[in-house]
């Protein structure tokens, strides 16, 4: 193990940014029919190659005619032009108005020789084969002519000009159907680790296969920024075949980016690779996170390795990389890229290296009186609600941000997180109130409409299933509490038996039916809590975060004391008690898989899963709001929601209205 | 002409949304590979089927043993332990962890049977086989616990969910390789008008006709937002095309919209094929431009007319129907969608029937000492200039909002507007100064860095080439003069003599060569003004707002004191002096064209057009800047293009620095 890289000199970041921008990404430029024309950047200026309109061009229906024949005409005293014909849009003139004529035309068509000017329909009226004409016209009047919108010769659009629908428009009325515009930087991605398994193909778990994150990750934010991604074989970290494929993205890209591997060998073989086909021009950011970063060339391709954490792999994408490719495509940074918030909670750094710190938004809402209850109704129906469900600004309040920080090995982060708050090194600490600009992880990313945490419960999946882009984490009963004292949730969803008050406005509840879920006609004949002590039983029990582990703990305990013996002894003597899993539904999967006999679940869980049940309970699950919050328009979609899932809970085996 | 339909009658604009709102456009859902999926809406919950990661994982190098082996181990005192084996990342663990035994186990690899914790490689040693381990861990360090990450059978992500790249991530982490979103909706857009041809196609402009701007520019606003674009063939005024064609549209599509012509009897037509084949719930909206707009059903799909002319059906669309498409594909209102500005004048309206008002937008820039001169290089030196060329946020000062209003039927309004302002009915003026929001014409539109007006020249088009996202009116040098004055652009560049005197700050300046272009050879033998009323030749000049026709009206003076008459009377014998065209290069492709004897114009034209040139004089072309934007980025980067533009004024014909 002692060949294993370590990077001890790491780059300080403007160092990566310029290195990056030292390479050259830029692809050539293409040619696009104009129907995908549209947010590409044009290559080069575009003159008008011919006037637009081409002929001078009636602009209103009514007649052509020369302008000094109707001099002196008005109301009171017509003149009679003689009808010699008509012109219509998009067909030439087979007439020509002389001194006293009139032609009949259309909005669009060819002025006939001979006429200067149209007079609008409405000043006049046919009359045995002549018209009469109520108003003086100038030559000229209701008349385009040739060239007056757009000139040949004239300068139409610049280069660097992002294409949208206005600029189709114009390119349409210059007859312009291939557009010449900034190539896509071409960008290979190259997954290493011999564990990576690609989404749609089976996973051999035992094996230590997981699926790969990072190369979908990266492709789609690959696509976001402009490029165009490609994915490559993946790589193990056998020397021939990376260099192999690092090579074959070289030559047909015009960046390779390596990613998706954790495994220290694969990056000292890419490393090798790197420094014998091409250049490292250096290896580790100092940056969190951001060390084993690599930034080069192969052979003519700029080259960037990413770290191998999914949260860690599109932080470091979207700080560095990011703007290298939009660059290269010739786009601008997105104007919805970053958003202003303040801190929600302190937060203590002090590393002395930049923090890439991945963080989640939520909205402050209105500001509310603090009532601490009152009645729901009356607040439900209190304020307005907008269109589309969507808050206007004055209601969104202020927006907050939290740390998020599972271990960034989780791909769950990804998720929970909305951007990355750049910290500086010589930052002791984040106070509560300050200010922070996010950079969001895609421009496309808006804070949820409602941030709730606590118990995992298909009833509250359902009901959350109507709401609007809310985040919802199922942390757990007792997380949720605590995170709500916290202050940074808008909602909690507890379950069980509660042993401490929260501080918070109740929205509703519901009861849920739990107990022991078991193998389909119980075979082992499962009664009760005490078999599961005293036969040979496999448990699966849940973590004790879970309001149902709360249940549970209180209902061996009553067994204990009927049996005179603590509640340890009896859980010394259930296999598997003090294993939790963090789902739901885990244990009974854990049964349906035969990797257990019994599980702590819900009646629902066991029917859907057509399993046993042996009931034990009912608990309350209830939902409680942020005193803060509770005149937040998500909070009270929230509560109505609640209010209007009766038939979610008589959809649910076991489920009713607390 | 007396059955054309006239609709005065006109629907509130709330009743043309809740009109189109009462239509289904909402196609069905569909499946697309994960490849495909972002930007687009989950159409339902993604529970996660399996556990993430699948197994007990290593979440570090080093060696995998039993926590309890390791307990009081520290740097005074390791423990040794046997070494039995090694687990890879990607490989099933063939090795067992008894007593007193530990693996090597890379990051990501399968915990092997028996072990409980990962002690980190940096605590350990490997000596004779053994491991020394001097650190105690817990059972659970550097473990991370199958489904830990997600558990299977958990909330992943809701229904309504818009991909980013976060979101492929934890699709993929859960193998999901196909994903089920909302549809797009189909959008048929059907022209109408005998007079368009598809850009690409050759254009006979005898025959009055025309490019198709609405389709195109439609086309691309219903992919914008987020719907799926289908052009049908042009249907001209007949009834059985239209109908023909509006209802194969209708079967296939979710919405029809028809656009293209501003012809009566076109409108006249679709409205009975609406009415015969579907259903009309409006005709006409109180908007200005909605007039000629239609709301109804084609058999089973939504049908929308869209005016006629390029602005308004824009404005139309994205007014009333990009909502609803956006609905439809459940995809929000894009955040950049409107911008708050300042109107940079006062306009007057009171029509009594709401505006869709076009406007551009300027940015003020930093608030400026208004030297009113000054030197050129300290002002380019002061301020910094930021990465990328973007203005930060505090540079770029205030947005103004001007309105732009050529006409509707002008094409160029596409892309001199950024968007609409909403005046309401009962609005007599908007304030210079007073607030209001702008709908942009797309989300991508940014004000452009500069807003130049004035003269029509082949360097300034070179030079603003180099500068990013400028906009330059070429309205002519006394138009841009007079602008400048208003106080609206931030530059003018103004050619030839100035009669006028203009508070502006100099940003620098070159001369031209002008004169009369004619054919190669110069076959009439013109030798100068005087050959033109002399002589029996067609000439081609340009509008008096060009700097090049006041030259020539200087020197058509001289010449005319030289032969003792009046201009007058000297440009009464030249054919054609009063036809003034709108840009630089006009006469001289008149003259291409075989339609003109000479032309007013520059040497420049004349070489690179391969034609002969009679040369007139020189003249200056001055570039000023509104003195109130002396410190605007883009102002200041304008300055140092002409200032670096020697090598356009060497390249070009006749140009010298001034």
């Amino acid at each position: 193990m002692s060949s294993r890289k370590e990077f001890r000199d790491l780059a300080p970041p403007e160092e990566a940014h310029e290195a990056i921008a030292s390479l050259d990404l830029e692809p050539d430029p293409e040619t696009v029919p104009l129907s995908e024309a549209r947010g590409r950047v044009l290559a080069e200026r575009i003159d008008a190659e011919l006037d637009v309109p081409g002929f001078d061009r009636a602009s209103m229906d009514g007649y052509a005619v020369r302008g000094r024949d109707t001099f002196g005409a008005d109301e009171a005293d017509p003149v009679k032009l003689d009808l010699v014909g008509a012109v219509h849009a998009g067909a030439e003139p087979d007439v020509t108005v002389g001194e006293g004529e009139a032609a009949e035309i259309s909005t669009g068509a060819v002025m006939p020789p001979g006429a200067d000017a149209v007079v609008v329909v409405e000043r006049t009226e046919e009359r045995d084969g002549r018209v009469v004409v109520r108003t003086a016209v100038a030559p000229g009047d209701s008349v385009m002519l040739a060239g007056a919108d757009v000139a040949a010769g004239a300068r139409a659009l610049g280069p660097g000009t992002r294409v949208t629908p206005r600029e189709i428009g114009l390119l349409s009325a210059l007859g312009i159907n291939e557009v010449p515009v900034r190539g896509r930087p071409t960008v290979g991605i190259v997954s290493t680790g011999d564990e990576l398994v690609r989404p749609g193909e089976e996973l051999r778990s035992e094996a230590g296969q997981i699926y790969d994150v990072n190369s979908y990750t990266t492709a789609a934010a690959v696509e976001e920024a402009g490029g165009e991604a490609r994915l490559y074989p993946h790589a193990g970290d056998d020397y021939e075949e990376m260099e192999r494929i690092l090579v074959e993205a070289a030559e047909e890209c015009d960046l390779v980016l390596s990613s998706g591997s954790t495994s220290a060998s694969a990056v000292d073989v890419i490393y090798r690779v790197i420094e014998e086909r091409g250049e490292l021009l250096l290896h580790g950011v100092a940056v969190k996170p951001g060390k084993p970063m690599l930034v080069g060339r192969v052979g003519d391709s700029a080259y960037v390795g990413l770290p191998g954490y999914p949260v860690s792999a599109l932080t470091i994408f979207q700080t560095f990389v990011a703007p290298a490719v939009r660059r290269a495509a010739g786009l601008p940074e997105p104007r919805t890229a970053t958003v202003e918030g303040s801190m929600a909670v302190r937060e203590r750094y002090g590393e002395g290296r930049l923090r890439l710190m991945p963080v989640g938004l939520v909205e402050s809402g209105p500001a509310t009186a603090r009532s601490g209850g009152g009645d729901a109704a009356e607040r439900s129906s209190a304020g307005h609600q907008t269109k589309s469900g969507e808050t206007a600004d004055d209601e969104a309040g202020e927006t907050l941000v939290y740390p998020v920080d599972k271990g960034s090995g989780a791909t769950t982060s990804l998720v929970e997180a909305d951007g990355v708050v750049e910290v500086h090194p010589d930052t002791e600490y984040l106070a509560e109130g300050e200010s922070v600009e996010v950079r969001l992880f895609s421009p496309d990313v808006r804070p949820p409409t409602l941030f709730g945490v606590g118990e995992d419960d298909p009833a509250l999946s359902r009901i959350l299933d109507r709401l609007e882009r809310p985040r919802y984490l199922a942390v757990g009963s007792r997380d949720g509490r605590r995170r709500l004292r916290g202050g940074v949730p808008d909602a909690a969803v507890v379950a069980g038996p509660s042993d401490r008050e929260v501080e918070a406005v109740e929205l509703g509840g519901w009861t849920r039916e739990w107990g022991l879920v078991v193998p389909p006609g119980n075979p082992d004949g499962v009664t009760g809590l005490a078999d599961l002590a005293d036969e040979d039983l496999r448990f699966v029990n849940r973590d004790t975060n879970s309001g149902l582990r709360a249940s549970l703990d209180d209902a061996v305990a009553e067994v204990a004391a009927d049996r005179e013996t603590t509640s340890t002894e009896l859980t010394d003597a259930i296999d598997g008690y003090e294993l939790g899993t963090k789902a739901y539904e885990s244990p009974a999967r854990a049964v349906v898989d035969g990797n257990a006999d019994a599980g702590l679940g819900l009646r629902q869980t066991a029917e859907s899963l057509d399993l046993g049940f042996v009931p034990l309970g009912t608990e309350t699950v209830r939902v409680w709001a942020n005193p803060d919050r509770t005149e937040k328009a998500g909070v009270r979609e929230f509560e109505r929601a609640i209010d209007d899932a009766g038939d979610v809970f008589d959809s649910l085996a076991g489920y009713d209205r607390d």
